[in-house]
């Protein structure tokens, strides 16, 4: 299967999983979290978000965390690739102050999500990164950015394809190095992906892509494959798949990224991470939220063939 | 996507799902079961097993449930085409008794996993279908085979593809109209359901081959997608992924209904089955298990777009 041999993660479950959880982890908590993720070989984590309290609470520590890892990173020399999402000028600054590396901005792909989540037209949002962008320039942050409502939009249903490889090359020639695009309610299948990517790949690298899915209808799997097949390289996932819970109706989250490692392995597909380190991590981390980890490996771990009857 | 259009979904809930279920639901529940899946345009249902009531007490009903069914889809000549699982001589008398149209075999392809599961070596188990394949034939009773741990067995781990390929042959050989390739304990991922077809399809002809997938570590749909894009049209799946309880450790069963039809349904492949007559009979059984029912698009349904912003 064409060219580039591995994959990338991109772990995305100190932010976008617990910012979506109700279980406000201790800042002690995420630190323990992040250092198990990294001892486990995932090189890029998303830690947070500058994003006022208020409308997230869950994201309140992120500048105390920051605190924690950044400057031992850059001390170690680490090859792990922190980031913060960063939503306007007053985040950047925020992000400055905490000497991240990296972060990243995000749009959406219908007009009528961008004006529910984040209260503006999706051209207003793209004014709203140009400060961001030259900053981020200035001061050699490295930029991602997220697409969201890729595959369909929670109010208005249908997006088109033409108008997410619109937004897509648009975001890119602002000066982000890789764009992850986003299925934010979990409604997309195989086909639709397949499709997505391929319009996608023609407008821009697709070494630049990643795919962000969510496991609402229990396609994410499926649709990691279908853009793995397209030649899609990075995908983001979260740890047991915070951010979902599968008690509650309507509410499952970011695919897992044990599931994802364990997909991949099965495929002998590097991930270079190791997925008994994820188990334990995610055994580790059941306690700590009220309810049961969507992960279905973190639960029934790896088969261990009991011995020849 | 290669020849033949659209996709034959077996249900196999009443059977593989309700076996492995501690709520034994009634006769009558399980006859209104069968009557909404057939409803929803399943032409393809496993009602239940004659096997020992001492082993599996909840196929005990077997024969009373299809002497509730058989002879009014007879009289209407209906096209619904219904099967009982059947281990040996007796199970097939008891077939035979209850008139029956079609009956499935099954056989393991691990030793370690026939000892333990029917206390008999593969080849004694070939040795039992003779008569039952002789009775068969005698009653114009058609048969599906179906060969378990093809991915993996919860003894021995591995299991040979070469191994899996001859049984299957063995197995056609006997006269069954088609083979059920199992992943019985949950283990397979795209890149080896994708080797074994491939394998299979050298030896049979790819449209006698059905995939049966369960979503123990949630790969079920990407193994159905790669099992799909190597030529597969069939495939077994239970009513709200029935016999895995999202609850406990390692019980996640049978592949849901709901989810491999919202998948197809997405990449445009017909299945005949109409997805909200599923979610209707989801939210039917619900409340009559002792557990929520795994099936992910059950949970939540199909997207309902609330209307632009």
């Amino acid at each position: 299967m064409l060219g580039m041999k591995g994959v990338k993660i991109v772990e995305v479950g100190l932010r976008d999983g617990l910012q979506n959880e109700t279980t406000n982890l201790s800042v002690e908590q995420r630190y323990d979290l992040f250092e198990r993720l990294s001892d486990a070989g995932i090189k890029n984590i998303e830690i947070g978000a500058f994003v006022s309290p208020k409308w997230v609470p869950q994201m309140a520590v992120s500048s105390e965390l920051a605190s924690m890892i950044v400057p031992d990173l850059k001390k170690s020399k680490s090859k792990v690739n922190v980031s913060t999402l960063v939503p306007n000028l007053e985040g950047m600054l925020q992000a400055l102050e905490a000497d991240i590396p990296e972060i990243a901005i995000f749009a959406a792909c219908s007009e009528s999500f961008s004006k529910k989540n984040i209260n503006c037209t999706i051209d207003e949002s793209f004014k709203r990164f140009e400060p961001v962008m030259k900053l981020a320039k200035e001061h050699k942050v490295r930029v991602r950015g997220y697409l969201s409502t890729c595959f369909g939009c929670p109010f208005e249903g249908k997006v088109s394809e033409a108008k997410v490889v619109a937004i897509a090359k648009r975001m890119y020639k602002m000066g982000v190095y890789e764009i992850s695009i986003g299925d934010t309610i979990g409604v997309a299948t195989p086909g639709q992906v397949e499709s997505l990517f391929k319009k996608l790949k023609k407008a821009l690298p697709v070494a630049k892509l990643a795919g962000h899915f969510h496991d609402t209808r229990g396609t994410a799997l499926a649709n990691i494959l279908a853009a793995y097949n397209v030649g899609v390289r990075t995908f983001d996932s979260s740890i047991g798949g915070l951010g979902g819970c599968p008690y509650a109706p309507g509410a499952a989250g970011n695919v897992a990224t044990e599931d994802v490692v364990y997909l991949f392995d099965g495929m002998k597909v590097k991930t270079g991470v190791d997925l008994n380190k994820l188990l334990a991590t995610n055994a580790w981390l059941q306690p700590q939220m009220d309810h049961a980890l969507p992960s279905k490996v973190g639960r029934v771990g790896k088969a261990k063939p009991i011995g020849k009857v």
